[in-house]
């Protein structure tokens, strides 16, 4: 069933009201009728069955059949700090992380990130990126759609660390020395509803210095299996092994 | 440490000869010199780090310095059967899968894939994703290149099933359902060096008809959590979760 995230003002008295592109979408895209059933989701609150009574490209109307309970989030949030990487693969951290239960995204400049982005270049991304995870939490049957931060400077993700449960760092050298119990230290350490911040460097890694600052905060060095993962990778093995973790294994 | 896959005749009395587009890359690409250091694998079998001491774009030398042990290797051996999906997702789907430690892939025709190959354009395209695959293995460290078998028929996936321990099918209405134990259990019943085959459908899912025949031969339908994945996504959560269950918890 298609699947659409609304305002909580566009859910009253168990109506829906859709406009903009949803609604254009609804009635050009899709050619619902009257009768077909969608399913509507005011972000981290309700989310509604409903049935389509009325139908046009900039408003479409539909009466609440049920009230679903939101089970679709992982037990922990998770935000991926994502040391900028070349091109176009934050797009795909972005959508594949959706799809995958990440609460937030967090790009920030790391020393080694080739890509530098001016004010106006990183709003125009950030929106863009915005849009996708949009898109992807629909997909998914998400209940929220993750946030997408516009890049910060390294400073500033130190500075949010503490606003964290815990913060751990996908370390290229703890792969390759063996590492392999601090993840499940990590997940087995937190209770369902706290909070998980997840630091990856860019294509080059994370230069020794910021590793050292960031484990200075407290944050964990950890690694994710003897294999070297890509800096686009890394982020679904850690969103993949929380949810056979927390949901699975439960 | 820059790595290359030789044959076997390529490594004799402790001397690595590289020749072909690996030998280009080495002295043109990579512009190494005398003294320089790389890692060879020879698939399944021995890994060295050895020491160039010839360097043309014809033929490289090398000495070997130390045999290293092969420990990158998932512990059970996961091929991914993935109903033939549209466009270069495949391509996807084989990058990154090798990175998380798959053995091998096989695409298939399955009811609701769209792509249809003839048999030039099969095997074109295998050409093509095995030559990721060598890329992707290279790069993530791993001691074997992956196969990238030639699309097959649905029918032919079905008969070789029994060469496999156990065969799982990534199954939406499972996840839809909330079936949340089948994973977990089939890795609990696989000790080291046995086979997974897993099953995904292409973008519309697998027929009931498909999942049927599935099952009558053995396979188990399996969720991987509440969320919807897509048909790209879904072995990237399956690797995952294999690489945390035996390697991070083992």
């Amino acid at each position: 069933m298609q699947r659409y995230f609304i305002e909580a003002t566009q859910l009253q008295n168990d109506i829906v009201t859709i406009i903009g592109d949803d609604a254009h979408h609804i009635s050009n895209v899709m050619r619902m009728k009257p009768e077909a059933e969608i399913i509507c989701t005011v972000p981290g609150s309700s989310t509604v069955r409903c049935v389509l009574t009325n139908i046009s490209s900039e408003t479409v109307t539909a009466t609440v059949v049920e009230y679903v309970e939101n089970t679709n989030e992982l037990p922990i949030s998770i935000t991926i700090a994502s040391g900028l990487p070349k091109g176009d693969k934050l797009e795909l951290i972005v959508q594949k992380g959706t799809e995958l239960g990440a609460s937030g995204f967090l790009p920030f400049a790391a020393a080694r990130s080739i890509v530098k982005l001016d004010d106006k270049k990183a709003g125009k991304k950030a929106e863009r990126w915005q849009k996708i995870a949009k898109e992807a939490a629909e997909q998914s049957y998400r209940h929220i759609v993750p946030t997408v931060e516009q890049p910060v400077a390294f400073q500033q993700l130190l500075n949010i660390i503490p606003q964290f449960d815990a913060c751990i760092v996908a370390y290229e050298e703890s792969a390759k020395t063996g590492e392999t119990a601090q993840l499940v230290q990590t997940f087995q350490s937190l209770k369902e509803g706290t909070r998980l911040l997840v630091v990856f460097g860019p294509e080059g890694g994370l230069s020794e210095k910021e590793v050292d600052q960031l484990t200075a905060k407290g944050a964990k060095l950890c690694g994710l299996g003897p294999r070297i993962l890509r800096t686009e990778t890394a982020p679904f093995y850690v969103l993949a092994a929380a949810s056979y973790h927390f949901e699975l294994m439960g």
